[in-house]
């Protein structure tokens, strides 16, 4: 029996708020054992993807997501790299995609492998589409901006386009595409910084710091003839605020609530009536019904990439050490650009 | 000059919360000139429409519907006939459905009266679809049913349904259309009787007094399986109960939410995260999208009425004289079924 020492992130304990490190996510270093049995595969796991929803798993079920199972490893989407393999599909170096445990090193069963997408040309493109990207632009969050933006915001040249987070890892994607659609973008985010990177990197046509004063004055200047879509990665004051300022037939793109992930009271939003009132749409989605996309998806996004025609900013910890706070920092609003965990380089 | 006496309903005075008959509206007996133009009509008013959107038109403007003018009637739809006419295409004897001023007679100018829509059978079927229907069933609040349930909710046979105001000018119809494209249909209203209505005449699967306990635990017990679209009437509470108890992919038809209509602190909704992570869609509609639907819709539910698959309730006022009440009477959960004044008979 072959083990190796195999440092992993641990779902210690369900957080009522905000998550702590070492109370609710530990690290601790474990062993695996790394002999295969067939068609398993070793993995040394690369990069990790820290998103808000992970958060919607760290409550005890019943949830919409399976929870994370406290004392073990959480897991997310990621990159990693075949170390070792019994599965002819999967030989030795194959770059794969995929949710990955938050450990160095993963034993991949037969039965979970296919579940893994491999990337052909990750190996060769690596200098010019970083790794790192995979969980980013070219990953689930970009997808997500692609197939959402498409599907559900269906927008039309001229129109405007308010986006919450903007700065974030589905943000800044959205307010590219939606900029290269011939919308007028306007994006909020929590630091000067932040709203000088919006104006000044992805030429968003208005940004706000939404710390410094009401969101709906700041949205309502940005915005002054009114916004059609507004892509929703906050909720509360934010989606409140979008509601008021709504003109006829817009559409909320419903991607996640940020502000209430972390209180057992969240804001209750009082101008519903607007979506009588205005014949709005607000919806949902699930990234993972857009699967048949995820193709065109990843073609054209690599291409938009090389072009330099995106800008992707990422926020990269290094070392699964960091990665607690990492992904708690989210909650607070520290990442600046989509947060990404580096367990090992290529 | 030839004038009558007209008496007529006229709005005083904006309410802040619920409008008082004569404070806000009142009943006042004025002069109307008679005489006509080329191309106008004198109509004699017979029925018209109270309904909970009115309240939206008893605001300052700027609001998203034309609000009422200080001084002058109130107006709605109703149906009137013309009793003199200075035009070819509404001679003397027609029916016509259109907004009707609350008052005894109209003359309605040159350029208003191509807005209305000619009833050619309504007098020959007056025995067995009685011209109260036109403002109801087989008007707005029927055409309202109809093409939102069928646009906005989109339903299939076998999933689960729930309308709040159920036995209301638009919930009934809902319910019973919903039936018949087998559906499980579950409702609410504010008394034992009107739950009474629902279950025995109407049919529905489930029916509950939101009055008896709370509306989610009564919803719950009446859709143990969930639902898959709520039509809402009401907003606030029963919005978030059905948010609460909506499966995946969920449908909320936004048609209004009278608890918020007569309120300065409207209700906080608090779980429209519910929209994120169950990929709920909530959409709001304007019924004149639907006028190319009209013509069909008003075959069908004539055909429907006449052949006894639809039935429809009424709440008749009888005379101008109590129409401030009656339509104040709605926001107080007064009426029981469709609410309509009748100002005089064909």
């Amino acid at each position: 029996m072959v083990t190796t020492s195999n440092k992993t992130v641990v779902f210690r304990k369900t957080p009522s708020e905000y998550p702590v490190a070492g109370e609710h996510l530990d690290v601790e270093t474990r062993e695996l054992v790394t002999d295969l049995k067939e068609n398993e595969v070793l993995t040394r796991n690369l990069f990790l993807s820290a998103d808000p929803y992970l958060r919607g798993r760290m409550r005890p079920s019943p949830s919409y997501i399976p929870g994370y199972v406290i004392g073990s490893p959480l897991d997310s989407y990621g990159v990693a790299e075949v170390v070792s393999s019994k599965n002819p599909a999967y030989p030795v170096g194959t770059i794969i995609y995929g949710t990955v445990r938050w450990e160095e090193y993963s034993v991949i069963s037969a039965d979970r492998i296919s579940s893994f997408e491999i990337l052909p040309k990750a190996r060769e493109l690596a200098s010019r589409i970083p790794l790192s990207n995979y969980v980013g632009v070219a990953g689930m969050p970009g997808q997500t901006a692609y197939s959402s933006l498409k599907a559900v915001a269906k927008p039309k040249a001229g129109e405007t386009i308010y986006i919450s987070a903007a700065s974030g890892a589905v943000g800044q994607l959205v307010g590219q595409l939606a900029k290269l659609q011939g919308l007028r973008v306007v994006g909020s985010a929590g630091s000067d910084a932040k709203v000088e990177y919006l104006l000044k990197e992805l030429k968003f046509d208005a940004a706000f710091n939404y710390k410094n004063g009401s969101v709906l004055e700041s949205l309502r200047e940005a915005a002054p003839e009114g916004i059609d879509i507004y892509y929703d990665n906050v909720g509360a004051e934010h989606l409140e605020a979008a509601l008021e300022v709504l003109n006829k037939y817009g559409r909320v793109v419903a991607c996640g609530q940020i502000a209430d992930y972390n209180t057992k009271t969240p804001y209750g939003v009082k101008n519903l009536m607007y979506i009588v009132a205005k014949s709005l749409r607000v919806e949902g989605f699930l990234v993972t019904d857009y699967t048949r996309e995820r193709k065109d998806f990843l073609n054209e996004i690599s291409q938009s990439i090389l072009n330099g025609d995106i800008i992707y900013k990422e926020d990269i910890t290094d070392g699964l050490d960091k990665a607690p706070e990492a992904l708690i920092g989210i909650f607070h609003g520290k990442n600046f650009g989509k947060a990404v965990i580096k367990i090992a380089d290529l």
